[in-house]
């Protein structure tokens, strides 16, 4: 019981990854949003396997179907149910899997706390279960373009290879100009031939991926606990492989003492309150100021490798698992669109609850 | 509209840092649990104000008292409120700040939101509003103590000072040897020093608290979304000041390989699944697997410094705002309890949810 | 924003009356559960339109289909989400209604709130978005089942004509031996009688149905909000066409006075503690009493009607609704089912959430 | 765990009835409301026991204390939290229930849900709970005033005694002219009579509480779930001792054909969209249509009653039970506050609600 994400805008997504279909409900949409399928195919393209050399080539076409909650072009206002039908439905190359655990998947967790998995592919716990959040979030950030809200993210780091991107100014084209989505020039082609590398050798890589949310309105964030800084982490440590998040400054901040870390405040010459540098990244006492949302998110290595491996089988024995089937060596480029999609629904669910409690935006 | 966590274990804290109190009420906590005054008293005395010279000297006693759900020394499994009243009502040295805005607190941003604000010590954003809290947490430690559920939160870093400490064997006396709560104590003498002097300058520092929870059985966790990783990252950002956070190997693990990276299962001598390593930080694929659950927080240097700054005040003119009251110069050693209270407020709700949908914990 | 129900048993219905499909999210079940599509099936064919000469002659085989969630025929404990797709996708008999507000349905108050509706059919305010609720219901029956727990419901008036049914003793085979699914031989002619008579009229009859929960442990319910007859209420009023609830003595029992109505508690042969009327309806003080649980509910009569109405169109000018299209005289015979199935979500959820705070059952 | 009602404007009531005290927060109030403990303080007098002779005669000043959320007389958007200390802390009256269970009470229920329970007075189970929902919904009704919105309760049936009220003028102050809360003066007095006589006897009655929201908008309620009236009746069926909920016709509709029973639109001189009949009680399809929101809520004879009573003890043997203490012949006088305050919070959490997903209200 925890396949529903948000308060006002609320999400749940549904099915497993070798099952008949994934999908997601959306409820508390606002009315008469054009909406159609394409929109949220071309967000759903982004995520799909196989889309170039340096992901997994399991083959799904990964077409949407939307269900209900569109009428004439626009949302009504009712739950938006989305359906992707899985092409591959039953999974050939897991029959090992029946018996062993694979080290740092969910094999074990989910059998020890169910008393039952569904085996193939890793079924819930399977990166596929993102389509439902990929497709949720591309409503959201029709609610959010509306509003004049654009949301951008990134792979900042993969393996040790940093990029340097200024959240201020990174473009989606810029992202979507190559495969590893690293808008920096001079970072890419290292991080395309480090990656390639471990897909050689069997092995993976981890990293970092970097997203901004440029023209949030001050005031979003529900003081104490729903803060739009707390939501933001919980969304992203919800993604499948990550381990980390920070915020503005984040673990980098901790170093500075107070009177280097402080942003200080003033007008601008549209007379908007502002801050001189943006450590807080966006969010100070909970709540939204105005300035860019800049989070990033750390991704562990992809737990699947093509390499021999030690562990256990349901029994407890020990064996060893060989290695079978299509890995993604990093999963970074296919984590940008999932990352921007969470921060699409944390900013959309809290717009929705500021309206409700405090009426229209101060900004607008 | 967001002063409520958790899912069966809720807990809502009220209050502001200058009003009349501070206080909660935890929800659907266990019935006929032993509980009295001096099992929370001994957690808030932690995170009280004055309880060293490194620490804000803000004097207040935060003696707590229960005004329901106990009855003839156990609980009742209806809310158990707590209240603690403010000693320091009315705050004389903040008449300045009606004007200016703080840089990096929450003073614009609640003027923003809200179109109002109380404006003495920073009302809900103060750090006053964790009293309740840390009064809920310890109700949360009473039931996993009972499931031999232990939490132990430390100092980890100050500024630029790293303090190597094994989660795995960190003891709650190690952490209360030293004002610091660094139970490493190669590195708290300098962490000490790095305080006072910050202090003297007038400045302040940032750094990390590490906390693990040791005991936890495997099976907590609600996929997708209500991870347990997820829920945690959630309950340390709602700290005010944190910006971070990282579980397992985080931030740090995103240079490894995979092969290096994954944890291997083996089963132990008791016939325990185990994994040799902990990257994981105890949870894999949403659930916890039965090892140390392993955190870490980032907070940013304190906000509050006794320097000048520049900044705006209501009007939107540029102002200076003078150094006044008292500041913390590190909030390190008293962020302890807090996080410690957070960790034992997500297992604790994550242990009723698992036990409602799949029944009794797998290791009773 | 309002189409989830059940806090840890928690099912989410989507689907316009004519859009592509109905279905329904089932999240938080307890693994290992036997299910099948024909479980389902079984309830929906009694929901379902057409199935007797005195429903609704619309054609749709409402065959339903489980996309996740299910795994080698038992329950996986993750989403279970299930889909019927709509025959009669587009409505050719209501062209009329884009510009007229039928009489006593959602037209109007839909076109108010969401400014947009789904013309035909009702969309969402229809009685087919029901469906969702009774698959989801015929899954918390399983669970029901499983400790013991029998749910019955029948037609206990139509009209003025009520009908003498025994809770303690009502049988489901008895409900199904005839099309107005009234237990009570010497009700039903009469009942059958007059149903046709509105239906030759071109008119419609309201009506009750009464539902008993048989085998309920005593201990559900969740003071003071959550009370298990507050939810019921919900559950029930949240049904199309219902206007009135009532649980034990209800309405009926308040000229009692206080010494009549009182239950009397004895211990019974087998030591269990039970009373000997059971006028509060097998809940005291928020709690489920071991009785049965006995509730009645008020349907109006359908506002779908064969005759002219006046009314105005949607420019706000007086118009006359001319009749056409296929209306159901009496839904009560349809209710049933639906009362059923909000029955056993009610309690479904109750004793997952009795379990999570309070552990196993008392009664097991 | 059940003790918080509401999405978005959301009361969390704790507090037994000789516990140290009884309260209640409120979350998700919109700032800048201006508020104050005697506002409150008017809503609790006319709940309070004490105030006539056919009410109980414990004795409690219920005297409020505003302890958060409120700064220089106006609301800041933050927790609410309301407390009213206990003088009646400890219950001499009530040694014997000690080991005996009261029929037709929450005694035996709490203790076999719990284990234990807090046996002076009732705990939670007691009446004195819903001196926070009227604290609560005294803060509720000031939002809807802002509005327009006003609410009145009055005593509609007492015993057998029904009275004639028309809901569109009843007045405030006719309900208040006599000690019954009961505008009709033709009924009064035969009211009073009946309450006298059922003291004398040491018995009690029943009755039904109607009440009416004037002013409400178009466009309030959440399908499918959350309708307005599924949420007004669980409010209701909340309240201790309500045991029958009905909105517009309710169970008295069903005796009518559809033709008759259905409201017709027209357009009033203002242009309004109105009905010329409101058997709808003003909800239609889920949502307000702007008409009166009427209810009627059913509540037995109190259980305590000054007789002796055949029950058993916690041991399970047959006892008798003496009378003892003070009781309430009749709550219905009492409970009319209590209804009016179950309305204004579900009427003020639809209007945020709506607002969040929808914007502002359609008519302002």
């Amino acid at each position: 019981m925890g396949n529903t994400f948000g308060h006002l805008f609320r999400v749940t997504t549904f099915g497993e990854s070798h099952g008949p279909s994934v999908g997601v409900v959306v409820d508390g949409c606002p009315p008469r949003l054009p909406l159609g399928e394409t929109d949220i195919q071309r967000q759903l393209d982004r995520r799909r396997p196989g889309q170039s050399r340096i992901v997994t080539q399991r083959r799904e076409a990964d077409a949407v179907r939307i269900l209900s909650g569109v009428y004439a072009g626009v949302t009504l206002g009712t739950p938006i149910a989305m359906l992707v039908e899985n092409a591959d439905q039953r999974g050939r190359d897991y029959g090992d899997l029946h018996e062993k655990f694979r080290p740092s998947h969910a094999d074990y967790t989910y059998q020890v706390k169910y008393g039952v998995r569904a085996v193939e592919g890793g079924g819930r716990a399977s990166a596929r279960e993102t389509v439902g959040r990929v497709a949720a979030g591309s409503v959201a950030m029709q609610v959010l373009a509306d509003l004049g809200i654009e949301i951008v993210g990134w792979v900042a780091q993969v393996g040790g290879i940093a990029a340097d991107v200024d959240p201020s100014t990174v473009a989606a084209d810029a992202v979507e100009s190559n495969i590893v989505r690293c808008p920096a020039p001079a970072a890419f082609p290292t991080m395309l031939a480090a990656i390639e590398a471990a897909r050689k050798d069997g092995d993976s890589l981890g990293g970092v991926v970097g997203a901004v949310a440029r023209g949030v309105p001050p005031g979003l964030g529900e003081p104490v606990f729903d803060r739009l800084d707390a939501d933001l982490a919980k969304g992203m440590l919800s993604i499948p492989a990550a381990k980390g998040f920070e915020i503005g400054s984040g673990f980098r901040g901790i170093t500075m003492r107070g009177s280097e870390h402080n942003d200080v405040f003033y007008t601008d010459d549209d007379g908007r309150v502002r801050t001189r540098t943006n450590r807080s990244g966006g969010v100070q006492g909970d709540i939204s100021n105005g300035e860019n949302v800049v989070v990033r998110v750390a991704f562990k290595p992809t737990a699947t490798i093509m390499r021999q491996q030690e562990t256990i089988d349901s029994a407890g024995n020990a064996t060893v698992l060989e290695p079978r089937g299509r890995h993604d060596p990093c999963v970074l480029p296919r984590a940008v669109p999932i990352v921007e999609a969470m921060m699409a629904l944390v900013l959309c669910d809290h717009l929705l609850r500021h309206r409700g409690q405090c009426g229209e935006m101060p900004g607008r």
